[in-house]
């Protein structure tokens, strides 16, 4: 994907916030294209769902196919008069929780149906706070997201270097302190404290994004967005053809349950979405097609 | 099971915690060799697990066969420093959570194979407060339990109207508000707020029960273990040989995956048992065989 200077998409958002969910909207086309480039059974097939507590809403793609046993990706952008729940990603920022706010992000999740294919996880969000809910001007925003992998019982180190390498190539140039950073961020976020060990091998998180130069942070931001294809393409190619037998299924399947439980029990997305009314079949489409416990 | 009358339970409990214990064994002993009684392949295994926390552990006893796709019978008994977690059942009691305690109980989850045939929860717990961690004596002690059912997508209503007459057969006897109340208590704990719905079709519930008479809490406290077979047992021999096809298999999978959440997202016990560092084995052991979302 082809860059915009940080200067003239800083004088667009500033204007208009239909820059970001252009730029998100165009990303999830984008992704979905490369993946059904590899599904050989099966479409993304989209639903669009309103936001029932304010206005705006959704677009939820699901694929279950062969390639994919599912594949996620859902697009929101919505319009709210307070920012939901203690526990949410959101609340961290604002101590004036009834504040109006836009919400806008894209979210993905993939369980392949070869179990040495890992599951890969991306998101970027957006969030700004409102002077009201009538006029929707921003007076404050932040940006979010990242991407991790987690094979499922079978780890690969050269795709989990690979992936890091990715990682690390969207991130440097925005300072070299900030992959590290991020990376520590995913390994403590994504850990299942109940089992006392990381949900996967890792990947870049970041929250609450605002160093004051807006510029400097959608950059980074879009970054992270041009680089997930890279990450994730090359290791699909490799291992969605990788022999494998009933044993390593029923290991893919307990592995995908322990993937069930960090969603359910620790992601802050999740808790979001239930606290702020969301609809439960978009909140809940990254969960496995099938997991055992 | 034949009664013991409760001035005698009563005198044998202030003296010995053991004859609680002993009779959650025997129940326990007893829930297995009817459940295998009906099972056609297979019989339960038995890991006996230590408490990480404190003294004590449990007994898991886990069926995987083929009329119980998975059966999961967990007794335990743990003496603690200090009740855990703000979220779980046992903090509702007690301002001061430094307390030193015994817990005890029988938990009993079901997951059959056959679509038609609902799933089945039952669990009896008793917690006491303790002078000191040394000693071990006993300053006060509440009731916990019930049982309650959840059709997998097949809802019989003669199935439901036996399961709440057996609840209400047990209850009765100790006072006519007392089967409505712990009906409604039920009805409101096992409710999946995110869909807004029942998790099945209820069945009784009841927490902390202490009415100052400890013979009367524990004659219904067992009163509700003796009937629990009852209330089970002529679904079972009913249901488990119902004809059915792929469609009604998804349609369990799929009610299994929103059953999996409401004991990750809203279960007490669950979060009882990560909070106190409980062994994530025993305590997810009710979780399904096989959820599909």
């Amino acid at each position: 994907m082809p860059g915009v200077s940080p200067s003239t998409v800083s004088s667009l958002l500033k204007t208009n916030r239909d820059q970001v969910v252009s730029y998100l909207k165009n990303l999830r086309d984008t992704i979905i294209g490369e993946f059904e480039k590899l599904e050989v059974n099966g479409r993304f097939a989209r639903t669009i769902w309103p936001y029932q507590n304010g206005d705006g809403g959704g677009e939820m793609s699901v694929l279950r196919g062969q390639t994919f046993e599912k594949a996620a990706v859902n697009w929101s952008g919505v319009y709210g008069s307070r920012l939901p729940g203690a526990s949410s990603a959101a609340a961290n920022k604002g101590s004036n929780q009834d504040t109006p706010f836009f919400a806008t992000g894209v979210s993905l999740i993939t369980h392949m149906r070869n179990p040495k294919a890992p599951t890969v996880h991306f998101n970027l969000r957006y969030i700004e706070r409102l002077d009201s809910p009538a006029s929707k001007e921003r007076t404050e925003s932040w940006f979010g997201g990242g991407f991790d992998l987690t094979p499922m019982g079978f780890a690969y180190p050269e795709d989990t270097e690979h992936f890091h390498a990715v990682a690390k190539k969207a991130l440097d140039p925005f300072g070299v302190d900030v992959y590290p950073t991020y990376r520590k961020n995913a390994a403590e976020y994504y850990f299942i404290k109940h089992r006392n060990r990381e949900r996967g091998v890792g990947g870049i998180f970041f929250d609450n994004v605002n160093s004051g130069d807006i510029g400097r942070d959608l950059a980074l931001w879009r970054s992270v967005g041009d680089h997930f294809l890279d990450s994730i393409l090359p290791i699909y190619r490799r291992r969605i053809h990788e022999a494998h037998d009933e044993d390593d299924r029923r290991i893919q399947l307990e592995r995908r349950a322990h993937y069930a439980e960090f969603n359910l029990v620790y992601d802050r997305g999740t808790r979001f979405g239930f606290e702020s009314g969301g609809n439960p079949e978009a909140i809940l489409c990254s969960m496995p097609p099938l997991a055992s416990w």
